[in-house]
């Protein structure tokens, strides 16, 4: 990691004690990856409410035997081909499968992309993950 | 603030300087109070998903001329007085009113009697808060 | 209820089932009722993303030994009267306090008085509820 | 769509017609199928809540360059075989990939892995989508 620096933070007693049981329960054993970690998550969440350039899939639950369904959603992905990174299948059971897509784009068009999917009969369900490219979360 | 001791957070520039910016926007003048409450936020959800002791408010929006309602709610509430720490009402319109409980108690429990309230015929919704008493986030 | 008019819904065979054994587990008696509630809980959220005007709590943790705290806490609140509806307060411990705001506006004004409350030194969490204030969801 | 059974629902105008302007925004033109997908949301979140086996994805962004990290992430997958079906990867650019992981299980597990793979030094951020197999959301 470069360009590393050190600032000084101000913290009363109690609550570091319980910052560093919650770090030991979770795992961490660096202070200061649980600090960036969780600084972290608040901008991944502010960008996505702010509307900027976020990393997102799109599991989309569905009956593969839906008429018609795997052309319409083939289509509709062509038609978000920029936002839509590439694709993931996986066979569930033997009536049902997920897609997986991977997206980069601003979360309003994202979130547009998943409920057009949503509403097809047949889909079951298409569930929108929050991530980020990581420009903005060095 | 009494027992404040001093530790110092290794960070990489770009993220710090994205973390000052975010301050800024938010108003914080104060960077270990920014981060402090960050991590403060953690704690809450966490205590949450954990189930230990909350504190919380249930907003009831509903119809007072629904038939019998008034009174089941009172019922409902008196069945559980040890969470429900006091309770506020408005008058939202001629045909609504909102009741602000505020609530002490396991957040499973607290959901339970949301869902409770939020099932009687005539109630429009309940929403349900997530804050804590303070006794896990000095 | 006026008005009341019946509506037909199809519904596959195993879909309703999961439904009914919902509805049971949550205390439902009446589907209609179970499924009204459901579409209006998406409704309070359709209009809080809108930023339609909505009905809100913000509970304020604190400290009220904290110096000038509840003389900043007040003055941020009379800044904030067209949206504060009242106020009620709860003595947690010797140290805490929570003070809860029912607050009627739009979404974007009311996350913005709850980050104001949220930066002041002494302040511990301030947490949002979204709720509605009926007109939209009726 | 198999075994389809009309049932009869009943609901107050103004609250038909803003659920028909919702539908119409959001642009579904069958008033079952929103219902129903509706009905199939809460159902996804009550499963996860229950911590009944779940289909997730969790995406993991992280710098490429982070000595050992690649090992270790492959190590903690590998260690977890049993929950990941599979596993794409993207180059987002000169410094950060990520990786997105298509799991089944228990979400008290499936959260497990995602707080260990985002704890990792390097590792920037790591989002969980909420899915479902479809076995209970039929």
């Amino acid at each position: 990691m470069p360009d590393l620096v050190r600032v000084s933070l101000a913290i009363d007693k109690p609550l570091l004690a319980r910052l560093e049981r919650i770090m030991a329960a979770s795992g961490y054993t660096n202070r200061s990856e649980f600090i960036r970690d969780v600084v972290r998550e608040q901008m991944v969440q502010r960008d996505w409410q702010e509307d900027r350039e976020a990393l997102a899939t799109i599991t989309v639950l569905f009956k593969h035997d839906q008429r018609g369904l795997c052309d319409k959603l083939t289509d509709l992905q062509h038609h978000h081909h920029k936002e839509i990174l590439f694709t993931s299948h996986v066979h569930l059971d033997e009536e049902r499968c997920a897609e997986v897509l991977v997206l980069r784009g601003r979360p309003s068009r994202l979130s547009h992309i998943a409920d057009e999917l949503k509403k097809q009969k047949g889909v079951l369900h298409a569930a929108l993950s929050v991530s980020s490219t990581g420009r903005r979360i060095p």
